[in-house]
């Protein structure tokens, strides 16, 4: 019998989905819109690969955006999901399943699946930044996992970046998810387009009257049109103020971008390099690469599924 | 025959450097102004030391501010000290003492003090910040001191508070340090005392035509003197603006403040606090500790040779 493990990613907008075997293949994923009742959803995909796979599956992963308490296993705190909140996802699909189940924050799993098996393979400190519909961080320092001392650690979205800015969702004011995250560059699109009286390509991608998406944004950035490049630059030195700080706090060897907003690719990871390079210490800057995730939509899955793996043997 | 250990700190405005046993208790301290030599002025230190020891003397720790490579052992940057930039200060000093010499950055060596025989003791993660000449940060997470993958973490001063803020020695914009730095705050209340026409302690304390010093304003604040108190007030406020940051980032335990500007104890304690509350998320803020140093201006000669001591074992 083959040893098999799932891996689930919850994102604002999507529920990712893989069956990975002990080496870290994956054999079968799917994605789905996020329903109403989520807990039942997720043991539904469970139910799903487990009639696949024969009953080979011998333990879960789930990652998901927000604060998740190590001691307690509960969700602390989830702007994206307020409905899990307080909720032991854990106990419940154990539960259902009586499969073994860790819950840990999406970016801690895309971090431990390219450290494993992707761009991040081999490095002894790195950070991993997903800009998505939230915006936060895995971080590794010395070859182990730094979660916090309460499992709350590598919130970077909320780096303040402009001490007097728009508030945030987590109560502060001027945090990087307020000007960096997908939803908020499609506002600072949005607002641009009723400014701007040029003729532009994103007028023509996006129709004043229809709802812009994330998607939208980067399908016209990624055709060439000017209006969104320019957010984007702009977004791409909001997240260097905030990794300057980073790479002059922690000077890791390696940070990997990933998450949905990352498809744009280098459109936004060269204004972030350029403004992390004014703003950090220039030999911290020298030491550090910063670049891709290699992964992408599936180092969030990957790393669930092999975190289930690696905890069954812990 | 005891095994003794010496201490160094290199401040921007003063040399520190104790005689310490092995269970970490202070046999004989001392304090200079830095000479224009330093290498040949913490030469003169150790042998003094040496020879009032009977040659029991094993082992020299030495902190000093600035970006200290890890894998060279050379100084890789020093704002304070630009003289010794380059330097392998370890190398010099073995070569003529013939001791086994550690160097370090210097919050790294009052963190390490805090954590063995301070008010940081028996914490698994915990930041000591130190508030002097400059702004920094020594990081202890899951029992281990993090220094960075070159040894050029805990730059927590270069964090940007204000993105358009003013030029700071690093090259960067609004650094913490440009602002919240002992020389700043001096600055500040010298910009204040000329804008100021009401009455006011502190121009009692410090007249108009005399060059204002760290001190000063700690003694005008500790006096009650409003002024000072205004500006400590928004000092904090700048300081809690990184250390939310950093909160959010890390998720510690502990954050302990040192530092010669920390002799104002709460009026910058406080306010920091504040600040830090209103900017981190509430499980994290509430999951962490916020105290002033309890070694206080020994942290640092206390855990440089301690340091010296365990490099010796390791």
């Amino acid at each position: 019998m083959h040893k098999l493990y799932i891996g689930i990613e919850l994102e604002g907008s999507s529920v990712s989905s893989a069956l990975v075997d002990a080496e870290g293949k994956i054999i079968a994923e799917r994605r789905d819109q996020p329903s109403e009742d989520l807990v039942a959803q997720l043991i539904e995909i469970i139910k799903a690969f487990r009639a696949q796979a024969e009953n080979q599956v011998v333990a879960v992963g789930i990652g998901l955006p927000g604060l998740i308490n190590l001691k307690t296993g509960r969700i602390e705190l989830s702007p994206n999901f307020q409905h899990l909140t307080m909720v032991s996802l854990q106990d419940e699909v154990l539960r259902a399943t009586r499969l073994p189940v860790v819950v840990d924050n999406d970016a801690n799993m895309a971090a431990y699946g390219e450290w494993l098996y992707g761009i991040a393979k081999g490095f002894n400190s790195l950070i991993y930044i997903t800009i998505g519909t939230g915006i936060g961080a895995g971080i590794i320092l010395g070859g182990q996992m730094w979660r916090g001392s309460s499992g709350f650690a590598g919130e970077f979205g909320h780096t303040t970046v402009d001490v007097d800015g728009n508030e945030c969702t987590c109560g502060n004011t001027g945090c990087l998810e307020t000007v960096a995250s997908g939803p908020n560059i499609v506002r600072r699109v949005q607002q641009r387009l009723y400014r701007d009286r040029t003729s532009s390509l994103s007028r023509l991608l996006i129709p004043r009257d229809q709802k812009m998406s994330p998607e939208d944004v980067i399908r016209a950035a990624l055709s060439g049109d000017e209006l969104t490049r320019v957010v984007l630059e702009r977004t791409g030195s909001y997240i260097g103020i905030a990794l300057g700080n980073l790479i002059n706090l922690l000077n890791p060897e390696l940070v990997v971008f990933g998450g949905k907003m990352m498809a744009v690719g280098e459109i936004l990871l060269r204004p972030i390099i350029e403004e992390t390079r004014l703003r950090s210490f220039a030999p911290s800057f020298a030491e550090c690469r910063i670049v891709l995730s290699s992964l992408k939509d599936r180092a969030g899955v990957l790393g669930a599924a092999m975190l289930a793996r690696d905890s069954l043997l812990a």
